[in-house]
């Protein structure tokens, strides 16, 4: 790649471009967006000229916005209307939404009458809803069609649609009655009727159907395009397999962000501004900052037991950072089991049930390591007491795997019953609540055992 | 899908076979695995048996392994036959890896002889290798063919390939030359030769390239299919992107896994044993608990320092806290970046400058509001020092965010840089090395300020 930059790079500065024309054909159109991005501004405009028109709009779709946007600066009002007719309806609307105001009107005045309908209708879905994904460019037949007749149409208009594998049947209302795969066309005879071979009652999905919903229909089920029709049953659009693996990546994205402890951010890292950056982390650094000095508060009130037993005060550490760990081992699991539909809310017995025993073997193992650990590292130090030490820590041990693995399993799940994100049920807020939780163990458990 | 449930047992129990078998043919084949889950061994079969040749092995190779084994059970050696020909080869060998001996010897027995062989290769790709993902039912053509001869052979073998629309071009040593969709020959007249339509040199990956490099490839690009070449470029299979979307959901479910200190689980929570679990968990406990020690000794060193003023140990959870969500952030953002591609090694001195910027806005922020809070808090108790605990306070939050984001920051990137997986320098890991950084630095800026 970097060789091809610099191959390029040559050939236009020494304008040979029928060579660069011979090289950039060769380049596959996916490699495109990539490569474009590291020219500046004119040469990537070069660069896109010498493409074919519907290799053209082909790259443009899957341009970043602030190359799209860079370039139709560029662009005569003719090349804009040729990319902007040549894109599918849905990459438009895309592009609309990404664009600047002034951008957006000259994209507008270079949209044929027709297509300016629809789309003005795509922008008025909701944010997130399958309405703002589908296409509308999808093959449909009437059922009194013959399979010839339906390889006529895809012969005719096929060029301009996002997909012809996948085709639907409407009556005359417009309703949808069928759909059909070429596959099933393909071997089948020319003069054999639709409707005979079509899939009756097929599934589909409302237009305001929230699109995470969307694409686990595609996860869970092997399709390559799901039709949307309106409250009437009347086939609107089609969603197909490509975007709804797009839908997968951002909400996968969405929670790791959200289980870190962030706003969810549509733009990349680095697209991002230092700025936004902040803000979208500092919400909840101080919402758990100020959450965890009631812990603080906590350790003030047991000032007479460690100024009696310092020592206690170094494994406030390691109690915290267990219980941490332990309950976001926990949260995790549920967190990911609930979006992948593999827990549902009727299961919570099963699960405190599950992580009630895990948390036994796991917080004696955890118990045991660390009372051998105390028994050699403070025997000599403490040789009266150290016996006394290890139980305490060890008891808390237990009991910090217990709780945390019960919060952590459960607060997910009563996100979930109140219709929140369980993601943000996720590590740092489980953290803070089971530090409360076993940092008051440890010191109840101390005062009582030691004697204290 | 209750009430659906129980019309069926209800039916079952009333021996109404033309009706269940009327409401079976009704249910779509995507929702059948679910349904069988719930039913019991006897009644699961009895439905099974009902479905019509087709549908049963499409329903089959969806059907989670241990409701497939069951199944298995019951059958007789002719229907055992029946669904393992009817299987995708890809769908056998998934099938083959995750039954017991017994089963598989069964299964072996029942399958057609070229089959066995076929099979027999696909098992010996390593896990998680695009050959051990691919299929070998794919559509090949030769070059000289035309359009018309494509067709003929879609229509004669097409039902048995896991797709048609992506076809692929060999020469006579069965060298991978092009790939052609068949919406290219449904809009080409019928004499065209395939060799003049079909898209050269296409991409192809190899049998032994990782499946999470090959899920990223659809991901990326707007793929249906990818061919699998062997050393030589010969064409040995495709993976077609609903293998892709499972391969992309296991890696991101092993991501979220990893991240949370948890050794990876290729089962479901409810189908992961109590004992698994735990040992999936217990590894990584240990070794935080462990070296979390370490900053119990940084703790113990500084004694004298809270004997004289106890309310510091108070700041310790808050803290230790902080200094762990801003890490978890920094690194979730670089980890989920790098799985994206969209941050590269190189960058790494970009990401260190921006994280130390946003470090500093998040620093700030959070050691003005604490400070404020410090000294409505303590004002009163400690009046004399409050400004001294809060400027130490302060001075370590704003320390703590630059070291937690550039830890954050920086240590996936050398994992990845080591060939480790990024994943694993993720919170609890992060926030282990973080707590001994910051303690470090809050006892040391408080003996230096407050002069103990």
């Amino acid at each position: 790649m970097e060789n091809l930059h610099e191959e390029i790079e040559e050939l236009i500065e020494n304008k040979k471009i029928n060579e660069l024309h011979k090289l950039l054909d060769e380049i596959n159109s996916a490699d495109f967006p990539s490569l474009l991005e590291d020219f500046e501004e004119e040469k990537r405009l070069v660069i896109y000229r010498l493409l074919t028109k519907s290799k053209a709009a082909e790259v443009f779709a899957e341009l970043d916005s602030d190359v799209q946007e860079s370039l139709i600066n560029g662009f005569t009002e003719t090349e804009l209307k040729n990319v902007v007719n040549e894109l599918f309806m849905d990459d438009t609307v895309d592009l609309i939404e990404e664009m600047p105001a002034n951008v957006v009107k000259r994209i507008l005045r270079n949209i044929k009458d027709t297509d300016r309908k629809i789309i003005n209708e795509l922008l008025n879905f909701p944010e997130d809803s399958a309405g703002s994904i589908m296409t509308t460019e999808f093959v449909e037949f009437k059922e009194t069609m013959t399979v010839q007749d339906g390889f006529d149409i895809i012969k005719k208009t096929g060029l301009k649609k996002e997909t012809v594998y996948n085709c639907y049947v409407v009556d005359n209302s417009r309703k949808l009655i069928g759909s059909i795969e070429v596959k099933e066309m393909l071997i089948s005879d020319r003069d054999v009727k639709i409707k005979d071979i079509m899939e009756e009652n097929p599934i589909s999905i409302l237009t305001s159907e929230d699109q995470e919903n969307v694409a686990k229909l595609f996860d869970k089920y092997n399709y390559m395009a799901i039709p949307v029709v309106d409250k009437e049953k009347r086939l609107v659009g089609i969603v197909t397999i490509d975007d709804a693996i797009d839908v997968l990546q951002d909400e996968n994205t969405e929670d790791f962000e959200k289980m870190a402890a962030m706003l969810p951010n549509e733009d990349t890292y680095f697209k991002t501004s230092v700025f936004t950056h902040a803000r979208h982390r500092i919400m909840w650094l101080l919402v758990l900052m100020l959450s965890s000095t009631f812990t603080g508060l906590i350790i003030q009130k047991y000032e007479n037991a460690f100024a009696a037993v310092p020592i206690l005060v170094a494994f406030i550490p390691m109690i915290m950072d267990t219980g941490g760990n332990c309950g976001s081992q926990s949260s995790t699991l549920i967190i990911r089991g609930l979006a992948l539909d593999e827990i549902k809310l009727s299961d919570v017995f099963k699960v405190i049930w599950k992580e009630l025993r895990v948390a036994i073997i796991v917080g004696i193992t955890l118990a045991v390591v660390t009372g051998i650990r105390i028994y050699f590292q403070y025997g000599k130090q403490y040789p009266g007491r150290v016996l006394l030490l290890s139980s305490v820590v060890g008891i808390t041990l237990i009991a910090t795997a217990v709780i945390s693995k019960f919060v952590g399993g459960v607060l997910p799940m009563i996100a979930k019953k109140l219709k929140l994100d369980p993601a943000i049920m996720a590590a740092p807020l489980i953290t803070t609540i089971v530090d409360m939780c076993s940092i008051l163990v440890f010191f109840k458990v101390a005062v009582l055992i030691m004697g204290i």
